[in-house]
């Protein structure tokens, strides 16, 4: 099942925001048991939101996406979203009584702006915002599940764990474990990293990321992970490749050894 | 002019790690002078890469990529970018004498995997390496300046700099600076922003940055950006609708304050 992260923003496109959103989004859609297939970053602008939805949408089996649900001119996701999917905005009462009576408590007036939040795509679900004002939103369209979330990070991270428990894949489970091996470069090691990944098909995925430490060795940090449809089984997996890769650079250790090469 | 960032790997998708690297890019390129348009993160995947090329060269004037050039087998970036422009990989000798002689003061052999790391498309000019060993690649491409540049962190940012000065643009100035206003909720000041893009045109750009005090009060950064061929005049603008700002959030303040509402 294949997972697409969509997060709208010039902030984060010219650097001013570092995407975390997309890592949170990611990380649980990865443990959630998908495979996360596209990232996305695009401006407030609807062409390129919409461009955004077109090259994901009927290709991914769920979008998360994220930014742009707010109060402002350029908060126009929700309108994109709907024009994309050809249907039109309705207000959703729900949201709009709960966003005036919160204006009204603070004595604040119903703008324009205020009742925007309520609008929601025919036909959409919504998720609760119990942080901020605008919800979010649940929507099927092209064979694609689309969850629309805002991009302050406190509000997306509250819905977050809200849908989580309704995405779940129960039938896969991903183990992860990591090893940081020093005095072996990640050339070195490359040929049987490459050998253990043929030999285990789709099941293991291996990565190495290369590093220096302070000494100027070589420090590798070597990550396993693993699915399978039994979670002890994807965990002894992980544990035995991590096990042959270290006995492994210790190999390449004895045989690369400046001290030892020119014996 | 238009600037698009792609980034490749599956650490990045599943939120393994967080894509500082795209933020830093894209603030120089924005600092630049550059429009940042598009940020595309895609797997280790021939087709991925070979998607995201396609869908920014010729849209974009310039594309910075960065990842998957190491020597392991799921680095393939270059390759897959010298497929999609139709060009043969070629080595590149001055590469390879300096890979080659590096393993060999160290005791290391030339392997399949360090020989790759000097393999270029066929036209492209290479950005050397300080940090590490594959050179970042430069290629033009259907009107688009490319430049390929390591995933690794410390590589990246190396070679960042080494492009800057080749990109900037001389007669183009951005200016942005912000300013934190307590008291004041976003769909309030909403209104007052909106009139205050529309009358500045293409010049300036507003974004509100809604956030909450420890004490529960609404926490608002704005930040203004212009920019403009004199640098003074970029600054000029950028203060005075800060100014406005100010004066406007303090009108509402007074207006919407729960003390005053019921006089």
């Amino acid at each position: 099942m294949k997972a697409c992260v969509i997060t709208i923003g010039n902030e984060i496109l010219k650097g001013k925001t570092v995407n975390t959103n997309a890592a949170e989004i990611g990380r649980m859609l990865y443990f959630s048991g998908y495979e996360v297939y596209r990232g996305l970053t695009v401006q407030d602008n609807e062409a390129e939101i919409r461009w955004a939805l077109k090259s994901v949408l009927g290709l991914c089996d769920i979008i998360v996406l994220s930014g742009g649900l707010g109060p402002t001119f350029d908060d126009i996701t929700v309108l994109s979203f709907a024009r994309e999917v050809g249907v039109p905005l309705v207000r959703d009462e729900e949201t709009y009584i709960r966003i005036k009576e919160k204006a009204e408590k603070r004595g604040l007036q119903m703008t324009e702006e205020r009742e925007k939040m309520a609008l929601i795509p025919d036909g959409a679900r919504t998720i609760t915002n119990i942080v901020g004002s605008a919800p979010g939103i649940e929507f099927n369209a092209k064979g694609t599940r689309v969850f629309i979330l805002p991009g302050v990070p406190e509000e997306m991270r509250s819905m977050l764990e809200s849908i989580r428990n309704k995405i779940k894949l129960r039938d896969s489970f991903y183990e992860e474990e990591s090893i940081t091996i020093k005095g072996v470069f990640e050339a070195s090691l490359a040929p049987f990293v490459k050998k253990l990944m043929n030999s285990h098909g789709d099941a293991v995925y291996i990565k190495t990321h290369p590093g220096t430490s302070k000494e100027g060795e070589p420090v590798l940090e070597v990550e396993v992970s693993s699915k399978s449809d039994d979670q002890a089984k994807a965990k002894e997996i992980v544990r035995s490749i991590l096990n042959e890769i270290a006995l492994e650079a210790q190999n390449i250790k004895d045989l690369e050894s400046p001290n030892e090469g020119h014996k």
